[in-house]
């Protein structure tokens, strides 16, 4: 690309270095900006910087929070002994849409990835290991996803806490509610059929 | 969605404004931006308020510069006399991109729409008509897009400046170059045959 200005160059640059963020759209989204008052460009400016400054990660379960300690964690309606491994904010976030869980969370920030260099020291491991250490922890549930790496944590996990006498469970999978079986992915049935649940269970929701 | 921080939920509605952005991309934007260095997030935050703060329109063409006379305008070997009126900068930079036009620009900042309330005067068209009035211009090209937009831009501005013995042309339409014919758009393969040119001249690229 010809810019006829640095600074335009450098906008469209710094904008392009955000995943999925070809040149062409940080183009487009850059003379939108400078379509737009003022405002629009400095609210998002600051917006981004305080984010960056001022977000904590929940001293507990290192979830984003504004506080040293997050909403949920500090809810005493809250089942402290329950505890939900995800990976990140986002896994959090569909949880909490569900309105079904009424235990915490302990995000770990990321799965174990040799392939990216991603190693358990990387990750909010040895935090968990010293809760389920020092304090009343009944279960824990696994809910990363299923894949060779989140399969990998889990199992890490798993080995570090053995001894200990908690529970320990993994989210159920299997075809989604209101899907047709004929149209399934083969190794959601799968799992359907094996992880299959006493039909009085079912009635429940 | 259900965040747990409004500094978060704050920059992701931010980023969210932007066109095309859906709340998950600006969710995923936003979480990437927290996981890299903070000057990532500095250096793009000052690159779009450097852009709308510092950013100078071109006296004369008014294409995005960094001076007030941006470096076409400036360039002593460009044919002031012939003008290529475009839209916005994205045309300058495809058009430069050619390599082909060695005469200057006027960007009119868009398109006569009444519609979305844009008319003549939103536009750059006085300053345009002002420039053929008061320099030697020999030809104006419009190249603005070919929609009913375009033409009654173009129309417009043809009529006001009718009465000058100034060239007016539009650049050609057709089938891209290397497109085959059996899967070429109707439209262009139209213009294509309404506007050959003497087989001579095809030789010359
Ligand atoms: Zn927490
Ligand atoms: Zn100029």
């Amino acid at each position: 690309m010809n810019f006829s200005s640095k600074i335009l160059e450098n906008a469209v640059q710094e904008v392009a270095l955000l995943p999925g963020i070809g040149k062409r759209t940080a183009l487009r989204l850059v003379l939108h900006l400078l379509d737009q008052p003022s405002e629009r460009t400095t609210n998002l400016a600051s917006a981004l910087v305080d984010l960056k400054m001022k977000i904590k990660f929940c001293k507990e379960c290192h979830n984003i929070s504004d506080q040293p300690i997050c909403e949920i964690c500090a809810d005493a309606k809250r089942d402290q002994s329950l505890i939900c491994i995800v990976e990140d904010v986002r896994d959090v976030m569909a949880i909490e849409n569900t309105q079904q869980f009424s235990g915490v969370y302990h995000v770990l920030g990321g799965k174990i990835n040799p392939m990216e260099g991603i190693g358990p020291s990387d990750l909010t491991i040895d935090s968990l290991i010293h809760k389920v250490n020092s304090s009343e922890i009944t279960e824990l549930i696994f809910a990363l996803s299923s894949t060779m790496e989140g399969d990998t944590t889990n199992y890490y996990i798993f080995k570090q806490i053995e001894k200990s006498s908690i529970k320990v469970s993994t989210i159920a999978r299997g075809i989604a509610v209101g899907d047709e079986l004929e149209y399934a992915d083969q190794i959601s049935l799968g799992r359907s059929i094996l992880q299959r649940v006493p039909f009085e269970n079912s009635l429940k929701n």
